[in-house]
């Protein structure tokens, strides 16, 4: 049904680092990820190891930048070379949560801003429904205290992120960006684009009054189930118009 | 005195394929259409029928990806292939409106907020008089109740659209999207594009006070009339912009 | 001191021409000019007469498709093709206003709000200083009643137009659009394209509240004949962007 | 650690005039520097005196088009050409700040409203922690009464403005735009670019109330030291987007 169905997700490491390539690339097309940011995707073969890249802008990642990352979040094979500071996020996220197969940290722009005022984001058009309830926030300051530096640089910081998150799809973090999880890198990659539009129209929506009318319980759980399911249509167009932009 | 005047428009199935084949790009390379959304012209041939793509991004439609439909928005011939989910928002819009010729379903932006918050959208530019008076809003709760999925899966969904609909231009979907109709595919474009423009400048007006002065009576009657006839000048632009972009 | 200064732009009707064709596209590339929207520049063979496109989308206009339109916006010599509906504007502009060399009017989207809410347009940064008082709005109700096209057609509802506008640099249409005037086409570019850059940024600034600190009447006096003088600079940039777009 | 580092940076100023074209192009790429705005990097060989294009738009400045400028912001070679008329605010900062070895005058547009609206402008994202407390206006009727040109036109006005500025990394202009300054071109460049984001997401915060939760001065400090040895990973990305854009 998918061209990387769930079933041969499961099964090849080789497909799963082209794929997070692809991912790279999309996000970094969609604006979704900038200079900084980053994706990952769990090891089949060890599945408490997943793989990034190494710190690389996402638009510029190629096949041989992909690094294998240990349940440390850090570099299986030692090399020399920089990588991204806020890697413990992934490897965090992968322990906490089983039934995670991805990963992405991005600065996403519309969403931060419910990171620091009283209005949570919630579900408002129904190819946002896997948000389900409201996005739980991260306030590093209750892990770290208030002389902290915003960047999630240990295992003890992402382990607090992922209790945050707790079962959640998506975390927003204070200030700084918003964390998506999903069970492959085609419905990551939906998730994190429709979070950031999702974001907007309430933001837009917000013009019109307070009083704005998001989906019930059971649109969320209903058309979640539907969106999850439909992602193979955007993604080779988002996937195309990246390979095709002549500018990173 | 058009490309494809009213009579022309009127007498062959070939140009309105080729021609929705154009709509689909404009539809796309304009933001109107993502990934999903869809694009549909009625049959010449067959007055109860539509064509419509397959399943696919509107932005990569063919023309060897045009299909006909029936009169209950199932395959003429039938296929073993992926369809739009919502192609009965299309067949019973042809069923309930003898003077439609043309149907797109979008997620247009700057139109979703007018569905989920208590300011109805009105033509408040000239470009977007065939709005007329407030663009009618459709409730899937009223139609499928509380538990329902958001979206139009079967024939009875789509004639609920339909009914709230009646003889408007469009209709704005809560928390999903918006349904334009018209008597073209070049009129249908143009509908679609300044819809979405008009409920911009509202979004935008609204920041300078609640009070707007938007089109009276008599200007978006004159007006409208004006406007379906001046379809073909920005259609050769949209057109072309469409064609010679390199990314989808 | 300019490529096309104030003596070469008094010298020659072909020059004019081309700067006109240079005109159309840069105003297309620059968001400014739609589908619709037109541009002119008044003739030095015979003031009276002015330049304008035939009937065509401002991003296609070529060299063979401007006109010579005489003192009541009819075509010089005529011919059966179509053309813009609203010339009218332009030739009432260069009746009334023997400063004015050039005219355009579109349908620039930032300034639309200024004509239906509370809130004046004036100039909020220095490089829309021309636009010095507050920008007059044009109510065509005022002219030609309730019953109206918001078009103007004809002659009279050009003068009053260009009764509305006085002796300013621009004046706003009702839920339709601007028309802005100047000296020559440099300058009436970086008009066009400043007035919709100032209205987003007082559109902007009142997020932060209503009380803005605009620009002072000498600011205005002594900010707008500098930026008069230099207009060359951002012509170059505009120009070479607008000519190397694929896309139009 | 950086392809350009600290060191490298110091020693030469061929390298300072390849990477000042390099910043010209990304600044005007990334819509920070329009047709007007410039980018000046201090000299090693004369510390007084500094390197900026002559009179050129940002876009189009190549290696030829670098001029040397003494410690009065006058060309150290007497050529007959035209220079930015606001060379002063370079000059005067160089002059005041020993700390500082690039600066960029701009009119960055989400920045301006901050200096006509009573919302100072504030970090509120962890990639802007560089700005530290709220960020200093400059009020030009302060150093030169109500009857202004609103421009920097010599280096009485200048030293105003770093005056204005003091120890701080940015200074607003009222009406006009902004002046940030940096240790080396490529954080001049990340900072640029960085205090548009962050005014842009306090523009959206304020959408959902006015009480936003800034980052605190623990994280400012912490955070910008970070931030400030993290620039060569988007330069390379923004380097490359400029370099490769067919239109300028």
């Amino acid at each position: 049904m998918s061209q990387y169905g769930m079933e041969t997700f499961a099964q090849s490491d080789d497909v799963r680092k082209q794929q997070l390539v692809d991912a790279n690339r999309i996000l970094a097309h969609q604006n979704i990820l900038d200079g900084f940011g980053h994706v990952s995707v769990r090891s089949v073969q060890n599945p408490l190891h997943f793989f990034q890249a190494r710190s690389r802008a996402p638009a510029l990642v190629d096949l041989d930048d992909i690094r294998e990352f240990d349940e440390n979040s850090e570099l299986f094979e030692s090399r020399d070379e920089a990588l991204y500071g806020e890697r413990f996020i992934h490897g965090e996220m992968y322990r906490a949560r089983p039934d995670v197969q991805a990963v992405v940290h991005s600065h996403s722009f519309a969403a931060i801003p419910f990171g620091v005022a009283g209005i949570p984001l919630r579900p408002l058009c129904h190819q946002a429904a896997f948000l389900r309830g409201q996005v739980p926030v991260f306030e590093i300051r209750d892990a770290a205290g208030a002389d902290n530096s915003m960047l999630i640089t240990n295992c003890n910081l992402g382990a607090a992120v992922a209790a945050a998150m707790a079962s959640a799809p998506a975390v927003l973090m204070r200030g700084h960006g918003n964390t998506v999880v999903a069970a492959n890198l085609k419905q990551l990659v939906y998730r994190a684009i429709y979070t950031e539009i999702n974001a907007r129209l309430v933001l837009e929506s917000l013009r019109l009054g307070t009083g704005l009318n998001y989906l019930n319980e059971y649109e969320t759980a209903n058309m979640a189930d539907i969106a999850d399911r439909a992602v193979d249509r955007p993604w080779e167009i988002w996937r195309r118009a990246a390979m095709t932009s002549s500018a990173p």
